[in-house]
């Protein structure tokens, strides 16, 4: 039942509760002899913090990491890289509150089933701020990406209602770190803003939809059957907390068109090489990538966290009120977006690794 | 790079190719002393096969499967369990036609372009041909979930722009076998029929949506972080041929919601079971089962095989047409019904044999 | 719990038992444009077949393999490549006799206490017979080691007392097919060929040890920490059946000597090359192979079918006579050599594939 | 590649350099519920730590470690349990003097050419003192066997010529830790100490061999095929430092025997259960625990670091001069006896997880 890692050849393993001493990561299989920029690493995890805007959590965790090894003379060995961090405040605060009752939709309840046993500060392991991990070593496999001249860009392109319609092609991603949404289009993320904070002064919370796009790609990424590029991308987006949904290339919508309209038509470009004309694929034929642009939405529903009162019931089943109560997210949207970002980019280094074995 | 297994517990590989000497699994995992009914495994097969109806393709595939081991007076002996299914008519067709060209939308470029020597006939291992040898491991899934009260039920609820509104929990499931769409609300079925066999005359191909429903899951099903349940199921269902989105629970629609609208409440029902009042969560909270129904949805595109010429190139880059040829689905869901149910219970199965460790 | 499967990217899962319908092998992760000679497959089964000798068990077992996919016009297609093997005799005979009782030796009482229910006809899954997948695949993995001039030879070195001291350096290998004990010393062989007759005629078994030497690899195979090249090869080895023990290199006799005599100088030889003067390593440094000869030891213990009446205990604990029976071998060394080179294929070319993702 | 994880249910990943920041391991699957004994732990890894005694190395390593995550209120979560080693004076040493060297039989040569990129600093991840990482998950693994009433007991039985002939049987394994080498026999354990003390004189190094109990295993441990207990078993042991040769029950010198001598008869004990009268087998039939006692043998080479100069090359090839030392063991066998044994119950434990899936 091991479920802590992710990935066959560039596999990281993470570990730690929200209020337990650390959290951590291992990250197994990276080539030895890249020149790693720590402080693109913290720039990643800077983009993930709490506190880095007025429409977020207001939590102080400064995320900073300590490289434990795998790495020397700045470069990496081929050995694991262990990356590390300390919890400042986990020591002081009382969870007895919550330490029998059961909050909504949370993983309070599924978790004392499974264990029997459970960390119930903060949300234990199941508590958002695992991500911080990830996120890391994302920033690692992005490192290794920029090598091959891929990129990865996610961005807000809906909140509640608030709905981004322009593609993503039309859209300048440059901007998507102008404004604390991180959505790229400038009047779009100033409605999202505003009702972010309407939500926030009601003490609730509001889900919406990511958006990411992959360039760069060579040709052949994925392995057909089960292993194919938007499965695996799938899973790694499903495995963030919160997502609801995924879709890529022309996704759910693309259910309404017929064959003769949704097959994209090869092209030989001026420069000589095969392309589709449209992209209804995503990027993605087969489960293996054709060197257009991969492209996929991901759905977050509101946080779980409210600052109501709610009904709910305790461990022996009697019905108790919850309060809501700390710093906590309004809209999971903005902090997701390097979420997204890092696990779509530690999809796509395992799978570089991996298509290095296809032919003789 | 070895991408043809599925599951970590109860695993399954899986070979062949469309048009090669035959097509099979090998079920590694699977406990001793399950008394295997093979009807009922031809049953499934049965769903899943060509030529079952008017409305999916004329093919001629009698689906026939032998048993070669890990079964020994009828019952399961704890070794791999191989099933093997003879293509019949591989030798006689002629593929030289499609040999260099690319079919538009299908995998012809990238397979071409990833192993340098792929197997052209009929698509190879490419084709959805394959998924015989998911649906047959599914339905042996299938007893080992029946013997804990688990049923798996799927249906199409969408065809274009025929969408079935009613929720799952108002519907006759017993009623989806009833029509070749398997759609269980027979008035919609027929409007879908309908539609199919328009495009079909087309020489069109539609696409569409399945939903799932899973229940009787027992409590603490899936893992924190990585392997949640929905992420895993996620990862099947995107592993399907044509599969372009997946969404469980609110799903898409989720965004929409606050989050005091979302949650679920916890209550203790008559019998002191603690259950939620609604079920947005679809089931599953933390990634973990809660004893809920678990729902999701898959959308599927429409078929790239279409019975109109279409521009592409072939492998020289070179300007060609493309012909339309041979007995193909004009909509994949109601074949695509089994395959999905059969994906989802080797998902379960394989997190109920993983959920054995938990605790001391 | 799944244990069919061997390699991490060179991977192979084998299926069958000995008595049951088929056996076969599914190789996954074989790279694509591998021109197979399906002769030589054939060769290295014949080269483990019963009946190939006077020295060996008498059964007839063809084992003539049918390829079912992952080949196409001659080659390697970068899809599972499953090869099965048809069990002829398997429907006449009566295991009545044995079926409950416990052979002295044999894996029948821990099968039953494990699986509960189990094949037990010849063996069932435990027997040798299981062997002929692994060489099947073996000789697939040989084919790529070819295409690197890396060779893997095994011969026979001791059988019972008689011990060939001749270090493998001065022996001329290419005599090992020579005879039909598989010793490359002629006048030993003959020793050893007499031995077996006389152990045979006392309806007795006798053990062994095989030698096996792997030359031209190239530098850096293995992995270091808990995938040594010498783990992953000892692990092959114990995963035959009857093997006791392995060892390689200086071996056990190497704690004999001090650090001093046991250590390998380096030296720079005419061509350039760093290599080692002496080879006490046996090829390998930190779990990782440095150019030189790679070479190991597997001791085999007598076969545990004798053709002797043996007290013994059935299912209930009461005690029965085991009567020998049928036709056995009295010596698993002649035929455990090309399983020994398969397996030690097998981990070399997993490793090949492994190290193409050391460095950037 | 990645290969510094071991175990598939109960898995472990480890990291760390010798003169790195820090070493640690993270431990998955562990069940959840295990009140933990971290002294124990500490006890373990007091027996693997330098500076115990006169005959091994007098570095200062206190091997204190601290535990990151999975622990809570005395228990075990279920989810991952991070144990870190900080190094402690790692900074300080020159190392430049053996930077381009390669010492004779280390790792530094293999590394350098696999990986191009190494830390060279006290042998970096190929330093022993990553076995740190693994007593102390170990130690966790028995705390899981204990409760089974399962205990893994390890000694000395050889150093250079001196061999203990006595069985296990007839030793008294309680007085294994009552001298420094670990050798329960307290005469031989004198002359052994003796002899490593005149090696270390000589500035040289001496090997031996451990051999280990396994006693109280459940029937049924272990996979049939490739995962057989010894295999994993040989693989664990293998995977240890300086490791040569690995063998169990019998072992090699059971291949002198015949099938009639070597069988292991079955009989009912006085409590009903079924035994083997011999033990030959070493407690494994067909790869699956038989009830009774497991034991193996374990030999290591002598120490490559000696107090002595020696010829070598460096990077290009040129002839230099190695001089020992630092502080080095003359003889790996004391140290190596708490990590064979670690290594023992982790492969002990991973089984006991893996049957849980065997029956319906």
């Amino acid at each position: 039942m091991p479920a802590n890692t992710f990935g066959q050849l560039f596999r990281i393993t993470t570990f730690g509760e929200s209020h337990g001493t650390a959290l951590g990561v291992t990250i197994d299989g990276c080539p030895a002899g890249l020149a790693l920029d720590l402080e693109q690493i913290q720039n990643e995890l800077n983009r993930r913090k709490p506190g880095q805007s007025k429409i977020v959590t207001q939590r102080k965790e400064p995320d900073e990491f300590e490289i434990l090894s795998g790495f020397f003379e700045g470069k990496t060995t081929g050995t694991p890289i262990a990356l590390l961090f300390r919890n400042k405040e986990q020591r002081s605060k009382d969870y007895s509150h919550i330490k029998d009752k059961y909050r909504p939709s949370h993983a309070d309840f599924t978790w004392q089933e499974k264990f029997g046993h459970r960390d119930y500060r903060g949300g234990g392991r199941s508590s958002a701020r695992e991500t911080v991990a990830r996120v890391a070593a994302g920033a690692i496999a992005k490192q290794l990406l920029a090598l091959q001249n891929i990129s990865v860009q996610a961005y807000v392109s809906q909140v509640g209602t608030l709905k981004l319609n322009t593609p993503y092609q039309d859209l300048d991603l440059s901007k998507t770190e102008d404004n604390p949404v991180r959505c790229p289009d400038p009047e779009m993320a100033a409605k999202m803003e505003q009702l972010i904070r309407e939500v926030r002064k009601d003490g609730d919370t509001i889900g919406g939809i990511t958006q990411c796009v992959i360039k760069g790609l060579p040709i052949g990424l994925g392995e057909p059957v089960f292993d194919k590029l938007h499965a695996d991308l799938a899973k790694a987006m499903m495995s963030i907390n919160a997502a609801k949904g995924f879709e890529y290339g022309s996704g759910f919508e693309g259910v309404l068109m017929r064959g003769s309209q949704h097959n994209d038509r090869f092209i030989q470009n001026e420069q000589g090489r095969i392309i589709t004309k449209s992209n209804h694929s995503g990027g993605i034929q087969g489960g293996i990538s054709n060197g257009m642009d991969v492209y996929f939405k991901v759905a977050f529903k509101a946080v779980a966290t409210i600052m109501q009162d709610q009904q709910s019931v305790d461990k022996d089943g009697k019905e108790v009120t919850v309060s809501g109560k700390g710093r906590h997210d309004p809209c999971v949207l903005p902090r997701a977006v390097p979420i997204v970002e890092a696990m779509a980019a530690l999809t796509i280094v395992d799978h570089l690794l991996r298509a290095r074995g296809n032919k003789i």
